[in-house]
C-alpha cells in the first residue's frame, strides 16, 4: 500500500484524541466480511468469470461518476469511450484513459478520487498520483494486472472477503448467470433482487413491450390488473428462489396509494392501453408499491424504495447514450404524505420491512429520522448516490442518529456497478462511522463500549440483519 | 454524581483549547436559576405535592421519547405499560420497566439517553449502566427514592432551582391547580400559558363540544364571531391573572390571514355550524393567529408558534391510544409567504412579540433568521421537539447567528412534560451553548469577554426577557 | 494592526495540525489581487474621486446588513440616519453613529462585525471596541481619516490591491461615470455588469415606464417582441463596449421557459399593455431568461442568475423606504424544474456559461451540485448574501464539493456596496477556504499539493476565468 495515494488515518477526525478513538473502532472493524445487499455489478462476471478486457472499459466508460465530472468540464463523452445508443464512435481506451488522466485534477476533494486512489494502491500497487504524465504508466500496469488469474472476477470477490453480493434485475431477465453461479462450483454468494421499475412505471421506454413480455414469461394475463399483479408473485417467486431477499424501486417520488380493487382495474386497463398521463402513472407507480408491500407480507422480501431522482434531465444526452449516464438530478422530496397511504393501511403489520433511500437530504431530520423511529416497518437505508461520501455520511448520523437512533438504520450498502471499487467504499463508511462515534466518545456521550459494539453492528450486523441475509433461505427447486 | 454515567466534560469540543473555553464559559452559567418558559408539565403535582408512583409511572409510561423508539423496534405500548384510550391492559410497572431496559441500547447516541443518564446519576446516584441485569436495581432505587420527602414535587422544584416554571392550559381548563399553588405557602413560581388549539383548530377532535363549553364558561355568544373573539378576550384575561405571559399555538403550518369581519363571520358560521373542511379549518386557524396576535396587543401576552407537526400520522395508534403518543411526523413548512399576512397588519406594531418554533431546520437560514432579523415582533425559539438535541442546538447557532444574531432568539425552553429531565435539558443546552460560542471564541471570531456575557444571556436572561417574566405581574384579583 | 479587533489567526480551525494547513495555505493566497467580479459600488466614486462624507453615511447608513439588524430589535431606520422616501427626516450623522456603537454587541457572532472591525483595525489604526463609550472616537477618527488623500476612492481602490472591479448597472444606465473613468488617466480597472431587471420584471416598480424609456434609448420599437429583444441586443453591446463580461438577474425564481415565437409575441403584447398578472410576469422573467441565454451565445457574457429572493416583504418599510432595506426574505427554490426549458433548449451549446447563486441551502447538495456537476454550461456562485459569512461558506463547500468538485465553482465575489468591506470580504473568504481545504489535507482527502494549489484557484483564478476576466476585451469604439 501506498502512503503517497492512501493514507492509514485517512478520514479520521484531526483532533488527536477522535482519532485515537477512531483508531480504535476502526481496528476491530477494518477486516470484517463486506455484506453487499443492494447494487449494480453485472452477474455475468461471476457466471463467466472471464478477464476484465481492460482499464478504460472497466474504471472509466461505466462510471458515471466520472463521466459526468469530466462532460460537466466540456470533456465529451465520445472522448472518454462511453459507450452511445447510436454509431457513436468511442475513442480508443488508451487515448480515453490519457483523457482522464489529464483531468484528473477535477475530482480533489470528490468520493470518486478516495474510491480511485483505493484500487490504485490498494488492488494495483501503484504509489504515484495519476495525471498525463503517469497516464500510460497507469494503463500499463492496470492492463497487465487484469491479465492475471488473481483480477478475475471470482479471485477479486474473494480477495475483497465479500461475504454476500447482491445484483438487481429486471423481472424480465431471466436470472441466466444466476443460474450459472449456482450450478458452479464456486462457492460466492451472489444473489439478485427483484426490480420491477421497468414493468411498474409507465413512463419507462419500453414500459408496454416490457409488461407484454412479461405476461409471456409467466404465462399470466397482464391484460388486467389481477393477472398483472399474478405476474408480479410469480416473478418474485422465482427471484426469491434463486436468493433474493428483497425487492427495489426507483420512483422519482415516494408517493404511494391505497385505491379500491374497482379503482385499480380501471387504472391498470387505462395504463394498458395506453392512455398514460403523468398523474396517472404517478397514480400507478403509488399504488405498486402498496401491492409491493402486501406482497413482501406473503413472500418476506425486504422492501427498498429509493425516491426523487429526476432521470434523464437532459435530452441531448439521453438521445445519444441512453439512460444513466449522469444526467440525473435529484429533486425535493416528500415522505410524510406521501408515504401515509401504504402506512395507513399496511404500517402496523408485522414483518413488513422497508427500507428508505433519499436524495435529499432536508428530509433526514425532518421526516425520514422521525418515521423511521415510530413505525417498526420503516427502517432508513444509507446515504445514496452523490452522499455516498464522507461528507454525506457525516451528515446522514448528524441529522437521524438522536432521532430514529443507530438501530434504525440498516448499515452501509455500496450501490454501485464499479466493482473493483466495492472495498474501497465499504472502507470509506467503516471509517466514516467509526469517525463519527469516536466524537460522540470523545464528547461523552457514548461510552467506548457502546461505540466499539456498534462499530461492528454499522459495518456488518445490522445490513445482514435488515436485509435477511442471516435467515436460511429456502430455495424452491421446482422453480430453479 | 457519577462519572461512569455522567461525565464532567460531557458534551464539549474534542480540541482542548475549545473545550478549555467551553469549561470557563460554563462554570459561570452552571448554577444559574431555571427559567422554564414553555412546557408540559402538570401543575397538579405541585397543586398536591402528593410523592410519584412509581419508575415506571413517572418515567417511562409518559415519555413519548422513549417510547417511540422502542415501538419502533417492535416493542408494543402495552409491554411499556402505555396507558391506551380504551380498555388496553398495561403491563405491570416493573415488568414494562425490565422491558425499557433490555432496549436500553437502542438510545445509543440520543438525547433521551443524556436525559436519562443525567437523572440516574444525579437525582438518584445510580453508577451502573442500565440494561436487563441492572434493571431490577434501578427500578428499587428509584422506588425507594420516590417515598422519601425529598423527591416530592415541590423539593424536587427547589433542588431543582427552578426560577420560574410555565406550564400548558386550554382555555377551557379551571385552572384549579395554578389557584391551589397560589393559595399555599408555598412560594415556587408556577404559571399557565394560554394554548387555545382546541377551541381553535377545527380538526381538533371534540371541537364542537369544546367551543360549546367555551361559550358556557365565560358566558359569551359563541354562536357569532364577535362572542367567540371575546371568550378568547375573557379567558385570557383569566389565564393572565393566574400569571399567565405567554400564548402558544401548536398548529401543522405557520399560515396567516388577514380577513375582513365579514369573511370572519361568515367562515366562523360556517365551522360552527360543522361545515368544516381542509381549506376552512386552514383558514380559519391561520385568521385566529393574526386575532391572537391582535389581541396580544392588548394585553401584552407574548405569542408562541409551534408550526409544523402532523399529528396522528399512525391511525393505528391514534386509535388505540388517542393523541401525543410518539406518531405525530414533521412536515415541510414555509414561514416567508405564511407569516406575510399577520406581518403586513401587524408587523410593526409596538410591543407585538411572536416566537417561532420550527421543526424544518431547512427554515432556519433561509426563512427564520431572515425573518427575525428583520422584524422586531419576531424572535426565534430554541430548537424544538427533535431538535431539542446536542446536534439540533449546534445546527439552530450555526444556521441562524450569522443572520439573526444571538439577541433575537430567546434562550432556552424544555417544553417537556418529564419534570425530572427538566434540569438535564437545561445542562444541555448550556453546556451546548458554551460549546458553540467557544468555538467562535478560538477561532477568533467572537471575544471571550464577549463570550462571558452571552452565556449568561443564551442560559438565564434572554428567556426572562423574552416571555416578560422580568416584569411585575398585575393579577386582578376580581378574577382570581 | 489591532490584535483586540481582528487575529491573523481568526476564522482558522481550533485543531492545531488543521489549523497549521490552514495557515501555510493562507500565507500564499493573503497577498493576491482581489478579483471583484460582481458588485454593487457606485461608479461615480471612481469617476469623481471626491472624498467620502462622513463615518455614517460611508459606512452605516447604506449598510442593509447593519441597520436590518438594529431595525429587528426596536431601532427605528430614521435613528440610523437612512434616507426614506419621502420627508423622513434623518438623525445628525453622529447621532446615528452613536445609536449604532450602542447597538453594536446585537452584531457578535455575524459577519458584519467580522467586517467592520478588519476596517476598523486595517484602514483606520482602531484597536479598541466600538461601544456606547468609543463612539466619539470611532466617529473623529474615521471622519479625520476620510479627509486625508489616501482614503479617497481611487486611492482605496489601489491600496486594496483591486485588479478589476465590476459594478451592476441597469440597461437605462447612460453609463457615464464608466465613461468618465475610462477617459481618465487612473489606470484602475472598473466595469460595468448588465442588469436588466427594471425591463424585464413586469413586477418591478416603474416597469413600463422603463420599457419605453428603454425604446427611447435604443431607438428599437418597443412596442413589440422584436423591437424589445434589439433593445437588449443594442444595449448589451453598449455595455459589452464599456467592458462588461457578465449579466446579472435577480429574480423570485430560477423559472426559465422556452415559448415559440407567436407565444411570446402575445405574452409581451400583454404585457406591454399592462396586462400583467403573477404568472404571466413569471413567464416572461423565464421566457427572458432563455432569451438573456441565447443573446449570451452570441456576444460571450457571462450570465449570473441570483434567485430566490422575496423581496420587500415588509409593506410599511417599502412604502416608506424603498427596496433594498433589508425587508428582503429568502424563499424556497426549485431549479432542477425551473431551469430545464433553458437547459432542454440551449444547455449542451458550446459557450454559454450560466452562474448559479441560491438563498436556498436545502438546494447546494439535492440540485445545484448535480446540475452543475453534469452540465458543461452551469458553474456554483459563491455562497450570497445572507451566506456571504464563514458559516455559509462552510456549508457550500461541505455540501457541494463532492459532487461538482473545486472547478464548477467560480471563487468568491463580494457582492456588495460597501467598497470598504471588500477586502475583508475576500479576505474572510480565503481563510475559510483555506480552513476547508487544510481539513481536507489533515484528514488525508486531499493532497497538501493540491490544496495549495486550490487555494489560489479558489482566490484568484477560477473567478477571472469563470468571468471572462483574463480575455482580452474588445471595445468597439463606435459605441463609446
Amino acid at each position: 500500500m501506498s502512503d503517497r495515494l492512501i493514507h492509514n488515518d485517512r478520514l479520521f477526525p484531526a483532533d488527536p484524541a477522535s482519532r485515537n478513538v477512531a483508531r480504535e473502532l476502526y481496528t476491530q472493524v477494518k477486516h470484517l466480511p463486506i455484506i453487499s445487499p443492494h447494487g449494480h455489478t453485472d452477474p455475468q462476471w461471476f457466471a463467466d468469470d472471464t478477464p476484465f478486457s481492460n482499464p478504460t472499459e472497466l474504471l472509466l466508460a461505466p462510471d458515471h461518476y466520472l463521466y459526468r465530472m469530466m462532460f460537466s468540464q466540456g470533456v465529451s463523452l465520445q472522448q472518454l469511450s462511453v459507450p452511445g445508443r447510436h454509431d457513436v464512435t468511442v475513442a480508443d481506451p488508451r487515448r480515453a484513459w490519457r483523457e482522464f488522466a489529464a483531468h484528473y485534477f477535477l475530482f480533489r476533494g470528490t468520493p470518486s478520487a478516495l474510491w480511485l486512489e483505493h484500487v490504485f494502491a490498494e488492488l494495483f500497487g501503484i504509489d504515484q498520483v495519476l495525471n498525463a504524465g503517469t497516464a500510460d504508466f497507469y494503463y500499463d500496469t492496470i492492463d497487465d494486472a487484469l491479465k492475471q488469474e488473481a483480477f478475475r472476477p471470482r479471485a477479486l470477490f474473494d480477495t475483497f472477503n465479500i461475504e454476500v453480493l447482491a445484483t438487481t434485475e429486471s423481472p424480465l431477465d431471466p436470472l441466466d448467470h444466476h443460474q450459472a453461479i449456482q450450478a458452479s462450483q464456486w462457492p460466492g454468494r451472489v444473489i439478485t433482487t427483484y426490480r420491477p421499475d421497468p414493468v411498474v412505471d409507465p413512463e419507462h421506454e419500453g414500459f408496454e413491450a416490457s409488461v407484454t413480455r412479461f405476461g409471456e414469461i409467466t404465462g399470466e394475463d397482464v391484460e388486467h390488473w389481477q393477472g398483472y399483479l399474478n405476474a408480479h408473485r410469480s416473478r418474485r417467486a422465482y427471484f426469491k428462489s434463486m436468493g433474493a431477499t428483497a425487492t427495489d424501486h426507483g420512483h422519482p417520488s415516494a408517493q404511494t396509494a391505497d385505491l379500491s380493487t374497482s379503482e385499480c382495474n380501471e387504472l391498470y386497463a387505462k395504463i394498458r392501453h395506453g392512455h398514460t398521463d403523468a398523474d396517472s402513472a404517478e397514480l400507478f407507480r403509488a399504488q405498486m408499491l402498496t401491492e409491493m408491500a402486501r406482497m413482501s407480507l406473503d413472500d418476506g422480501m425486504v422492501m427498498q424504495i429509493h425516491a426523487g431522482a429526476h432521470r434523464n434531465h437532459n435530452p441531448w444526452v439521453f438521445e445519444h447514450y441512453g439512460r444513466d449516464k449522469g444526467a440525473d438530478i435529484p429533486q425535493r422530496v416528500d415522505f410524510v404524505h406521501a408515504l401515509k397511504p401504504l402506512l395507513s393501511r399496511l404500517g402496523t403489520e408485522p414483518g413488513l420491512s422497508i427500507i428508505l433511500f433519499t436524495l435529499d437530504e432536508s428530509t433526514y431530520s425532518r421526516e425520514l429520522a422521525p418515521l423511521a423511529g415510530h413505525y417498526a416497518c420503516l427502517k432508513l437505508g444509507p446515504p445514496w448516490w452523490f452522499f455516498d461520501s464522507p461528507e454525506g455520511m457525516r451528515r446522514f448520523r448528524e441529522l437521524t442518529t438522536e432521532t430514529a437512533g443507530f438501530y434504525n438504520t440498516v448499515g452501509f450498502n455500496d450501490d454501485t456497478r464499479a466493482f473493483l471499487s466495492i472495498p474501497a467504499r465499504h472502507d470509506i463508511a467503516r471509517r466514516a462511522d467509526c469517525g463519527f462515534l469516536a466524537r460522540l466518545v470523545v464528547e461523552h456521550r457514548l461510552r467506548l463500549e457502546d461505540a466499539l459494539e456498534l462499530a461492528t453492528e454499522l459495518a456488518y450486523s445490522l445490513s445482514k440483519k435488515a436485509y435477511r441475509l442471516d435467515q436460511k433461505s429456502e430455495p424452491d427447486a421446482s422453480l430453479v
